[in-house]
């Protein structure tokens, strides 16, 4: 959607961390940076979650591996190359790029997590990679333009970087991430790094919070429905503000991070030109809001309809059918942008015209689904399917 | 894709069926032909499949409430509106249309199956499918030029009429369909017609020989994974060649039929280019080979990469890694149109260029994905997904 890139305001940073974001020639026909190093200053709580997928990325394998931790001292993360589908040698190189940073910073490779980003099927180029990791090393430091220098260097078809602070009270927390949209070989996972200085004694609880956030943000968002093979989520507590917390207290402001950064992926989903808010209410579960909520986000025939600004209730109604929950068609209603479109099972005289041209003009749809039935509710964010999608996703053989 | 018009030959055609297909002005705006009648000389066993869309049209519900059935006469279908969402207007619609039917013809309206397919939440225009229903009775009879025209009546987005015959020994099975690809307000559903002139006295047997054949072809087949709320199967035996069969006798001319249909539907889905045929084998059950072949056949990302012609397995191997289905990651292999591009968990050299100028030269691609397990298998057909796709169902607000 917009290229604009996103500030960084000093005041979001999280104490105790410095970082730095170079190009050392993972992305080889291009000068853009490839290679971001976040390094805590001391030991940092360290948990994540990650791909659903079966086939899952060698660096994926090794990070899960080593969460939750209190031990934590630097994430290394490379675009342009997703080390997925590579066999051993995938691990081997997984693990060396963790030793080679272990020995720039001084710390065990236990402590250093590791992702990949980009390319499935190739080998990683493990001589740029330690040069990346030697420049990067030598750069670290806390300032705004590293925060944005790393922000960019773990970008892969996304338009502009996406970067988000919790602001307001409580413990502050920071996160950066990469878009979603495709995969091999031109590729792009969700990436996302969260960062909170607070202090946090319990790794195991820090986790559970973890999960249940991103289950209603990054879990909640959808380009094309695939998930990819390296998609990571990782949030570090450095501690260095000496504020200590429960790992509770963190949640609303993950929850504001990770909801804001869920929705500038999908506002720059590639090609699309809107961001769509599906929100489905009054189900008698959890379980049939998310169900209803997901089959409208992933559409093709909604996602092009919003495209076409086309207040087309009869997609939407009928991909809630399909979607497995439960509910009494009779009592459906539909709102788009706020106008009534279906009224408990019928459609309604609307100005169509009208809605159009407000759709038309806007950046953001919102679709509200009522089923109906009891109090359950969930919210779904997706853009729509543009020409500008298809094309760059296949005209590149 | 293509949009040459199927032959249809006489010695294909069930005996005890006379037909018409008429333009009426369901669809006000062209002169296409927008209603079928197919009749049967004496009474037909009837059976028939129908959507799983929880949001149903009323002549869904009508006809699903009828099959099977021993007495069938008629099935009445208009196309251009599907009767959806429109209340209890829509049920005394349906009725109304198996009342007139049943006039005209001399039977009870229990007898007369309706179906209709086109706009969603749309009163049907009533007099229109009363002007339509005498012109049809009118014109009845057993020509090919009759049976082209009822093929022509029930499409919607169409480009062709879909056909296709047994052939061979065994019981005479005729079939005809319209496609899928999209629903309201522009609209697509799947409707598929099947006869048999053979005598079959068990419907719950025929019901059960039609619903496994179902699950392996209509259900095998996507465009963009919308379910609408009209789709039918619908199978008569009228029994006037007097051959006394099995319902499982049918079972091996059905698949034939059906299958050929729905490579038909997806051929000619909406800005299609190419038919994809995906095959899973090596699974160890066969849900794991139908989530994989689905999630496959469903990704936006293999589909586009056919539209671009590019050999990409790392969007199958990824597709299959998400769909749920269980199988070790380092054991698949995938060929593209024969060549093997992965194996065991590896990529594997390959002229790249070469297969892709092949695809591009190919209006049929075939994916093979071996899991590396157990012995069980599936087949799914898809087609490509190209900007055509998306201007036929963005652009017309």
């Amino acid at each position: 959607m917009g290229a604009r890139e996103r500030e960084i305001r000093p005041e979001w940073l999280p104490r105790g961390v410095r970082v730095a974001g170079v190009h050392c020639g993972v992305k080889a026909a291009t000068q853009a940076r490839d290679l971001a190093l976040f390094v805590s200053d001391g030991p940092a709580v360290a948990v994540g979650t990650f791909t659903t997928n079966r086939v899952v990325a060698a660096p994926v394998v090794r990070t899960r591996a080593l969460v939750p931790t209190d031990a934590a001292r630097a994430v290394v993360v490379n675009s342009g190359n997703a080390n997925a589908c590579t066999g051993e040698q995938g691990m081997k190189d997984a693990e060396a790029m963790a030793r080679m940073t272990a020995a720039r910073i001084g710390c065990a490779p236990e402590q250093v997590l590791v992702c990949s980003t980009g390319l499935i099927g190739v080998p990683l180029p493990m001589q740029a990679i330690e040069r990346g990791i030697d420049e990067a090393a030598r750069q670290l430091d806390d300032s705004v333009q590293s925060w944005r220098d790393a922000a960019r260097a773990i970008l892969t078809t996304d338009t502009t970087t996406k970067v988000a602070a919790s602001g307001g009270e409580g413990p502050r927390v920071f996160g950066l991430a990469k878009g979603a949209g495709m995969i091999a070989p031109r590729m792009a996972t969700m990436l996302a790094f969260l960062f909170t200085d607070a202090r946090v004694r319990d790794p195991e609880r820090l986790q559970k919070v973890l999960q249940a956030v991103v289950s209603e943000t990054f879990n909640c968002i959808t380009v094309d429905g695939h998930t990819s093979t390296n998609d990571t989520v990782l949030l570090l507590a450095t501690g260095a503000s000496e504020q200590e917390v429960d790992a509770e207290a963190l949640s609303c402001g993950l929850l504001t991070v990770c909801t804001e950064l869920a929705r500038q992926i999908v506002a720059d989903g590639e090609g699309a030109t809107k961001l769509v808010t599906v929100c489905v209410e009054g189900a008698d579960s959890s379980r049939d809001a998310l169900l209803a909520a997901r089959a409208i986000a992933e559409s093709l025939l909604v996602k092009t309809a919003i495209y076409g600004c086309d207040p087309n209730w009869g997609r939407i109604v009928s991909a809630a059918g399909y979607s497995g929950a439960s509910f009494q068609p009779e009592l459906v209603s539909v709102r788009i942008n706020g106008v009534v479109v279906y009224d408990r099972g019928r459609p309604v005289p609307f100005d169509r015209r009208a809605l159009s041209e407000a759709m038309r003009q806007s950046k953001e749809i919102t679709l509200q689904v009522h089923l109906g039935g009891g109090s359950q509710r969930c919210t779904f964010w997706t853009c729509d399917l543009t020409e500008a999608y298809v094309r760059f996703n296949a005209e590149y053989s």
